[in-house]
C-alpha cells in the first residue's frame, strides 16, 4: 500500500461520482479519512446505511473542517451557494475542487467565494453511467478513464500534482486543459449527443401512430442506446445546457446544417453521397477502438464492472 | 434436438445475419443442409475457410436449387437483380424470405419477379452489431430479440409457421406485421437514430477548433455510443435510407422541430422545460428495461456474447 495522498477528503454531494470517488478511494489507500454531506436527509442516510463515507456530516460545513481536499460533487446549478455555505470553514492550505461537466461556469460560480488561503483547482472526470444516487458508485468507474484538470492561474504547481495523483491513484488517466477549450470539447463529445439523444427519445415517444409499446418492444440498437444516454440525470444535464450554453448551441447549429444535407441527400436519392459518409464515420470509431477508449467487443468491454 | 425444420436451407449473402443464421441454424438443427452464396469470391473463400454453411456455392443459381427456403441476405438495393437470378432455379413450393430492415421496398424489388409456385414471406431480423462481414457472425445474435415476419397478402398460413419455427429455434421472439407498419417503426426505433448518429460524428469530425485526437480521447460514454452506431455498414444503411425514404423523412422532421425547442430552451434559460423533458426520457428508459429489451447493467448485459 503506498502512503495516502491526503490526510482528509470531503465529499460534498454524494451521488454517482462522489460515491465512486470514495470507493475507488478506499481501493487504492488513498486518504486517512473521507467524509461525506448530502443536502438531502434520506441520502446521508441511506450513506450511512452503506457506508459510503467514514463520516457522514450533517452540514458542509462541519464536512469540509479540517479537509485536506474538498470535492464539489452537486450538480452545476448549486456549486455558487455550495461554496457560499463551506468558505468560511475552509482549512488555510486546503484544495478546493470540483467534478462538474462544464468549467467556465463553475470557476466563475465557486472562485469569488473562496478564500485566498486555498487552492481551487476544477476537475472534471470523464466516466459515468445513466445511474445516479449515493448506491449507484463503483470503484472502478475511473479505471483508465480521462480526467481533466483545469488549474486557474496562479494555481501552486504542487497542488496540482497532489490532485493529480489522488485521480490517477483512482485509475484516471489525467490531463490538464483551458477552461473554455474543455468546454468546447465537452460540447462535442459529450453535450451535444446528450441532448441529441434526449430529442430522439422525446420524439419517439411523442409519435402518436407508433405505440410507446412497439417503440419500447422493437427499440433496436439505434434507439436503446439513444435511451440508455437520454436516462441520465435531469438536474445535471439541464445544468449543463444551461451553463454551457455557447457551445453547445454551435455544436447543435453545425449539427442540424450537416443533418439537413444527409436529408437533402435522402430525398434526392444521393446515394454515394450517403455511402461516403458512412463509410467515414465507421472510419471514426475504429481510431477510437485504437485509442483505447472503447473495445470492438459488443459489451463495450464493460463486463466485470458493477451490475 | 428436435426434428429439423427444412430440409434445405440456402443463404444468399453472407454477412453477419447469414452467419449468424447458419451458426443458429447448427446450434438447433434446424436444417439438414445449409448452403450459401455471396457475391464476392473472397467472401466464399472465407465462408470456405471458417466452416460458414455446409456447402457454399459458386452461383447463387446453385445455391438454391432444391433449398425448402432461400434467405436474402443481401443489402436492400441488391434484392431486385438477386431474386431475378436466383427466380428461374427455385424449387416449387420453396419459401423465399429475406432479412432486410425495410420491408415495403423489399416487397416491391422482389416480389415481381418470383414465380407463383414458391411462398414469399418477407422477414426482419431486428438484431446486429457494428460488425459486418462472413466472420462476425453469432449463434447467439437473434436470442431474446425479436423477428417481424411479414406476410404479403394470401400467404399460406402454413408456410409461415414454418418460418416462424426456424425463427423460433434461432432464438428470436416472432411477431407479424403489416409492411407499411413495420417501416414507419423501423424509422422511429432505428432508421432516424442511425442518421443522428452518423450525422454527430460527421460534425464532430468536422470541426477544426477539436482536434481529431481530442475527440477520440475524450469521447465519453455519449459520443462513443454514437460511434458505435456510425460504424455499422455503409452499403446496407445507405439502402435503409433510399428504401424507406418517406418515414425516415417524416421522423427526422418531427426530431429536428423538437430539437429547435430544446435548443431554445437552452438558448432563453428555461431550466423548467429542461429538467421536465429529462425526466420524461428517463422514464421511458425505464420503460425499456422493465419490457425485458435491455438491462440496467452498464454492460448493456451483453457480457458472454461473442467478442
Amino acid at each position: 500500500m503506498t502512503a495516502p495522498v491526503y490526510n482528509r477528503v470531503a465529499l460534498i454531494g454524494l451521488g454517482l461520482i462522489a460515491s465512486s470517488m470514495f470507493w475507488a478511494i478506499k481501493r487504492g489507500g488513498l486518504a486517512n479519512e473521507v467524509t461525506g454531506y448530502a443536502r438531502s436527509e434520506a441520502t446521508r442516510e441511506t450513506a450511512r446505511r452503506i457506508g459510503l463515507c467514514d463520516e457522514v456530516c450533517d452540514s458542509a460545513a462541519d464536512a469540509v473542517r479540517d479537509a485536506d481536499l474538498v470535492v464539489l460533487c452537486v450538480p452545476v446549478g448549486a456549486m455558487a451557494s455550495v461554496a457560499a455555505d463551506i468558505a468560511p470553514h475552509l482549512k488555510p492550505g486546503a484544495t478546493v475542487s470540483d467534478v462538474g461537466s462544464v468549467k467556465r461556469a463553475v470557476i466563475d460560480a465557486v472562485g469569488p467565494h473562496l478564500p485566498e488561503t486555498v487552492h481551487f483547482i476544477p476537475a472534471h472526470p470523464l466516466a459515468g453511467t445513466e445511474h445516479s444516487g449515493p448506491e449507484s458508485g463503483f470503484a472502478e468507474l475511473f479505471d483508465n478513464r480521462f480526467t481533466l484538470l483545469v488549474p486557474v492561474d496562479g494555481t501552486e504547481p504542487a497542488a496540482t500534482s497532489q490532485l493529480r495523483a489522488l485521480w490517477e491513484g483512482m485509475g484516471a488517466n489525467v490531463e490538464e486543459m483551458d477552461a473554455d477549450h474543455h468546454d468546447l470539447v465537452l460540447a462535442v463529445t459529450s453535450h451535444a449527443p446528450h441532448l441529441i439523444a434526449y430529442t430522439m427519445v422525446g420524439v419517439a415517444d411523442d409519435l402518436r401512430r407508433v405505440t410507446d409499446s412497439e417503440v419500447i418492444k422493437y427499440s433496436a440498437a439505434g434507439f436503446r442506446d439513444f435511451t440508455r444516454i437520454a436516462a441520465s440525470d435531469p438536474t445535471m444535464w439541464r445544468d449543463v445546457f444551461l451553463n454551457n450554453k455557447e457551445a453547445t448551441l454551435e455544436i447543435l447549429g453545425r449539427f442540424t446544417e450537416e443533418l439537413f444535407a444527409l436529408q437533402r441527400a435522402i430525398r434526392t436519392g444521393d446515394g454515394d453521397q450517403l455511402f461516403d459518409y458512412f463509410t467515414h464515420t465507421r472510419a471514426i470509431r475504429r481510431g477510437i477502438i485504437e485509442a483505447g477508449q472503447d473495445t470492438a467487443a459488443p459489451d463495450f468491454g464493460r463486463s466485470g464492472k458493477k451490475t
